[in-house]
Order: structure tokens, then C-alpha cells, then sequence
């Protein structure tokens, strides 16, 4: 078998992974740390590596076959390199998310059940664009214990080698860590590969624009993390407060208009007093305003809205339950017995009352740091931090306890929680 | 549209997953115990439907057709009714497992962020022969506020229309439960489609042999939730006291030797002082032994046991980690240093010291009730109870909270949690 062909490198991934479920969190906070001050110490030669992928991506964008904005993500600098770093050191200052006892069960005297955290074990992560993903998603690959095989974009890849170059070697300066914990992979049949390979590959995240996430999960029995659409709505209720509604919809819509969080879709109560202000509001922010049945389905990404008006909060939650993509959707009102029923009726990874959408992110949510946002409806959902990277497993320690004596009923069990 | 097609059955099963989401505990549990004493009260009419599907599998196991075991789990008595209409009435008096508050953040003064747990929305259940899966499986189901769409078995299609008759009446009765909560499907189209129908239903389900699990697993994008080998291993190392050893493999082979949890592989450590008197006794316990390379992938689910020898606990761990289906797996020994290894060192759902792999079952972990047990590594993992039926959802609640704020550092965020 080629050395260097997928399978071979995701079944070295594997055996990898079974070293690093025992590592110590002290030689994987050593490692990060080690990678943070590598970053900064070669920082040069990174930017050097992205200023040839910026040059080949200035060139399309001028044919038109590149956002700026995606220019943008590209684009490193002194900031963002600032911040990747502080993010590494964050992260290694966070708690152990692994080998925690989650229960301790007596299930009779001196048979003991716990249920301990554990990695999941390989990730294979598919990224666009921005290469600090790949410091990020390593760092939280490494504190919890997983192995990962990085696949990112093309328009990338000078710079995701060099980063990748500078963390391998700092990860290899480290005594009592297994080699190849990060691997990384290049084309698009390494991609196809990753995806059949349910055999080594535990969980699947793809970071990026809707259609890579969509076809990833459309190609792939493996588990997937992450969300395509980001189709939220908020609903200004026939008691919302004026001035609340304004600001938080100009802010959920204009803040960052290109966010997942961001929201697409306003439903109005038609007893509203001051509906036609609240549109004008928005208007006079620069938000185009849209109304028609086929707009339920849109996600804008830009400074477009779709409005509706509704007869009731029950009509407002039906329509959200319909069109909604189960990412964050909020309620503006002053009445709460209706703000309760919302937040306990929507089947979102996020349900709000009286706040902007765009509060939905890892970072705003405490966890330190994510690996994505979630709309799955098992596992993990909504922003994911480091416990969306592990699972359990559950010991049992006795002196030679047989399930005969309890099914012959000469022994019973006690189900005693020790925790 | 059919309106029996199973699209519109699933389609219909997710509008109702809307309204069992917000059930309060008292009117789930109402339900269950209603059902309980249904299913107590009408025992006759289902022992005479069970009739006409027994003497179809005595014809069966004549011919060849059904095994013995099969016709065994198929037969309803008034034990197995019994312990029906009581597990109903023991899931009744379980916690309820949604609205828990799993995590209450203060982000910011008056900025409240709670983790709540919350339904997954519809199960798609596929089973075969044991018709008091449908009871057990609903009543789990009920309680975690989830919609069910059951398939059972052709071998037992009368046993289980007529329990699914008695339970839908009492759910009938029961004032404030939405109609439609639990519904049967019955042919081999229903199966294929409901693999398809990702748009509806959340999470399957089978119980059932390997080939059943294999084939759902690998013919549909749902998220499954299950086990199809069970390939579990027994390590008897070098200090292991012979007599636990030999009650203990005895014991996981031959108390239920078609239980996933049952051993199938024994390794022992070359130096284990008296081996020939372990397969010795293992024999006059009517265990027939197997020891070659093709036997290290066999689920024997009878008194039949591969075993090797081996070097090291090392290489134990390593065989395990190879050839396990990752369900339970156990060390026996005296050194505790090298169970400490083992225990975390073999990457499977149960890992044991010194007792009988037949302790994975959710009753003796006491969970109550099982839906199955899990080799997955996402969402949940060896056996599952109720709260593997659950996921959680966020809710945010304030006072017109923007993020433009924060992100121009008008505001800073405090992250105090409250829970």
C-alpha cells in the first residue's frame, strides 16, 4: 500500500489516536504552549507564505472569481496572528476536558461503574479560506485528546503549509507526545477518500460556506458537525418594546451580515402598534426589505431581510419550526407568558428573548473556544467547545463478580451514586 | 398525497414532535401509567393474537425457517406481560429527563444563557421478534417527550397490532397528550423510505441481529443508534487468580450465550502460571475452544470461544483495540497497574476489571430501562437510557442586548456562572 494514500495515513491516524487517549494534561498543555510561542517565533515566514497565496488570490479577485470578503479571511496579519497565538494559550489554560468521572455507581459492594470522559478519536476537519482554523482546531484537537487529519482550501495552501511546518515542529520538540497527532491533506480525492473512510474516522467538521457543508453531509456516513443553512428569524411581538426591536434587529442584520447567526427573516405581530416606524427604522439602517413566500427559504448573507406579518405568537413559532434551520431564532416582546411559550415551543439549537442572534458563538457563550456552531439534533448542537469533542466510556472494577448470582437472585443490586 | 404514504406519516410524526416537546411531566406520566394498566387489563385479547403468530413460527422452526431462540423471544407469557406492564409503570416513577437546566451563565448583567434539555424529535424504531420492545420502546420514548414511528417484525405482526390497539386507546384517553404520538408501520417499503426520510425523522433505532443493524447502518444518513457486532474479549493476565478467571470467563460465556455482552475471545498472557487447567475447565463447563487467525472476527453466539496467547498486557490492549467491536471488553488480574492500563487504554464503550463482560446492560447499570446499547462514538455510548433520547437546546434571555456593544468594548462580557 502507497505510504502516502489516505487510507494509510487515516489508519496511522487511528493507531495514533489510542496513544493519545492516554496522554497527560500536562504534556498536552506543554505541546500547546509549545506551539503558541513557535507561531510567534516564526511568524515571518508565515506571512511570507500567505503573501503568495494573497498575490494568486488578488489575481482572482480581479477576474471576479473571488469574494473580498474571502480575500479578507485569507489575509493574515500582525491581529490575527496576535490572536491565534492568545487562542493556543487560551485553550491550554482551559480545564481537562478528558478523563473527567461523569458518574461513580456502586452497583453492589465493591463493583464500581464510572462513566469517564474520553476523546472520540480521529476528526477529519474540512476547511475554506481562513488558516487560522488551523491552529484553532488543533489546539482543541490536542487538548481533548483526538487525532485530526486537516484537509483546507486550495487558495490556502502556502500558508496552511507553513503554519502546519512550524506546529509539527514544535509538537515534535515535545518529549513523551506521539507523532503524527495533525496530519494534513491536500486534494480534492483525499477529501472523497475522507469521507467512505467510516472505518478510521469518528467525526467529520466541515468549516465553511453552505455548499461545502451541504455536500459533505449529502456524501458521508460518517458523523457530521456543523450546520449548512443559518436561515434565523426574530419575531417582534405585538407588545414588543420599539426601541428594543429596532436595535436588535439593525444589529442581528447589520453587525455582520455575512455570519451565520445573522438573521434572515423577520416576522412582525399585525397588532404591532408601530410596525410601518419599525420597517422605516430598518430601512433608514440600509436593510432592503423583501416579502414574498419563496424569500421563507433565503439565506441573504448581506443586507437583505425577508419581513412577514403574523396573526399570532403560535403562527410565528409555526413558521419559525417550518422555515428555520434550527441555528438561533429569538422573540422581541414585553409579555411573558408568550416569551415562556416561545422559548419552550422553537426547535432551535438557540431560542432567544429580547437579544440580538448574533449572540450565538462559542466564545460569547464562555466555552473559551469552538469548533462550530451545530444544528444537529443528536451529539452536540449549537456552539460546540471542547466537550462536543469527546464521548464516554464506562469502567467497571469488582473482585470477580459473575451476572449469575444476581439472575439467580442470590445477589441483588444496591445502585448506590458514589458522586 | 397518500395520505398513508410514509412521507406524510413521518411528516405528520414531526408536527407532532412539536407539540410532545412542551408535555408536562404530570400528562406524560398519566400516559405511561394508563398504558400500564391497558396493557394489564386487555392481557387476553394480546395472548390471542400472540397465538396466531406462534403457531405460524412453530410451522417456521419446523421447517427450518426460525430458530428455537426466535420462537422463545416471540412467545408472550403472563411473566413476560408482567414485567411489560411494569417496566411501564418503573419509567413512570423515573426523573424526567427533559427541562433539565444543564448550565445557567450569566454572560453579562441581566444576560441570562441556559443549557436545557429538550426531546430529539422522532425516532424511527426498527425491531425484530420480541414484541414487548413496542411497550418498552414507547413508554422510553413518552417519558423523553420524543414521537416514535415503530416497525416491528413480520413474525410478530399480530401480537404487535394488537398491543399497539391497546396502547393507543389508553393514550386516547388521556386529556392534553397529542394524537399520533406512537405509530406502527408494517411493510419492507416503509423501512427503505423511512432510511431516506432525513427531513423527519431524527434518530433510528434498530433492535435486532447484526445483519439487521449492519444493513440500516450502512443504507441510510440518519444518525443510528445501536450495535451490530459484539465482539467482546476477556484478558486473563499474568497475576490473575485462577478461580475469578475461571467464574468469570464461564460466566461471560455461558450465562446468556447469544447476548451481545458475551465473551467471544479469551487471551491470556503466556506466563499465566496454570492455563491448561483454564482451558480445562472452560471445556468441562461445555465451551468448545477455537484458536486460529479467522476466529479473532467471530460472534459465535453460542458455548464457542476463540483464545490466543499473548506476549503483554500491551499486546492484549492492542489485539482488543484491533478485532473489538468497541462493547465491552475486561481484564482479569491482580496487578493494578495494569488494569489502570487496560481500563484506559482499550478505546471500547465498557471496560472491566475483574468481572463479567454480562454487566453492559442498562438495568444492572441502573438506568431503569435501556433503548440499546451503543458502539458509537458520537452522542451516546454503551448502554442507553433516557438521557440517550435526549439533546438540549439554549435559550438567552434579556433586555435588548446588542453585540455591537461587546464587539466595540462598550460592554465586556463576565461569564459568571449561576447553576
Amino acid at each position: 500500500m502507497d505510504e502516502n494514500s489516505f487510507i494509510n495515513i487515516a489508519k496511522k491516524a487511528k493507531e495514533t489516536s489510542k496513544r493519545t487517549a492516554v496522554l497527560s494534561s500536562d504534556i498536552k498543555n506543554k505541546a500547546l504552549v509549545s506551539m503558541a510561542e513557535a507561531l510567534n517565533l516564526h511568524k515571518s515566514e508565515i506571512f511570507e507564505a500567505n503573501k503568495i497565496d494573497l498575490e494568486e488570490a488578488a489575481l482572482m479577485v480581479q477576474k471576479g472569481e473571488m469574494t473580498q470578503a474571502l480575500y479578507n479571511r485569507l489575509k493574515l496579519d500582525e491581529n490575527k496572528m496576535r490572536d491565534m497565538v492568545q487562542g493556543i494559550v487560551d485553550i491550554s489554560n482551559l480545564e481537562d476536558p478528558i478523563g473527567k468521572i461523569l458518574l461513580k455507581r456502586e452497583l453492589d459492594e465493591g463493583l464500581i461503574l464510572k462513566k469517564i470522559s474520553c476523546p472520540i478519536g480521529v476528526l477529519g476537519i474540512i476547511f475554506e479560506a481562513r488558516p487560522d482554523v488551523i491552529s484553532q482546531i488543533s489546539a482543541l484537537a490536542l487538548k481533548s485528546s483526538n487525532v485530526v487529519i486537516l484537509k483546507g482550501g486550495k487558495e490556502a495552501i502556502n500558508t496552511n503549509k507553513a503554519i502546519m511546518d512550524v506546529i509539527q515542529k514544535a509538537l515534535s520538540s515535545v518529549d513523551g507526545l506521539p507523532e503524527g497527532i495533525i496530519t494534513q491533506v491536500f486534494t480534492r480525492d483525499d477529501v472523497a477518500q475522507m469521507l467512505k473512510c467510516d472505518k478510521y474516522i469518528d467525526l467529520i467538521i466541515p468549516r465553511g460556506g453552505n455548499s461545502l457543508v451541504k455536500f459533505i453531509k449529502e456524501n458521508t456516513k460518517i458523523p457530521v458537525l456543523g450546520h449548512a443553512d443559518g436561515i434565523c428569524h426574530l419575531f417582534a411581538d405585538e407588545s414588543a418594546d420599539f426601541n428594543k426591536a429596532l436595535n436588535i434587529i439593525i444589529d442581528a442584520k447589520t453587525q455582520y451580515p455575512s455570519a451565520c447567526n445573522s438573521v434572515e427573516t423577520l416576522l412582525i405581530h399585525k397588532n404591532f402598534p408601530k410596525s410601518h416606524e419599525l420597517l422605516a427604522g430598518l430601512k433608514a439602517a440600509g436593510i432592503e426589505l423583501v416579502s414574498n413566500p419563496e424569500s421563507w427559504h433565503k439565506e441573504y448573507s448581506d443586507k437583505i431581510m425577508s419581513y412577514k406579518f403574523v396573526e399570532s405568537v403560535e403562527e410565528a413559532v409555526n413558521h419559525i419550526n417550518t422555515y428555520s434551520s434550527g441555528h438561533t431564532d429569538g422573540i422581541i416582546t414585553e409579555n411573558h407568558a408568550n416569551a415562556a411559550y416561545f422559548l419552550s415551543a422553537v426547535d432551535s439549537a438557540g431560542v432567544y428573548h429580547n437579544v440580538s442572534t448574533r449572540f450565538a458563538d462559542g466564545f460569547r457563550y464562555g466555552f473559551g473556544a469552538e469548533v462550530g456552531i451545530s444544528t444537529n439534533k443528536t451529539h452536540a448542537r449549537g456552539p460546540v467547545g471542547l466537550e462536543g469533542l469527546t464521548i464516554y466510556k464506562y469502567t467497571l472494577e469488582g473482585n470477580g463478580n459473575i451476572v449469575k448470582d444476581y439472575a439467580e437472585g442470590k445477589k441483588t443490586f444496591a445502585h448506590k451514586d458514589l458522586l
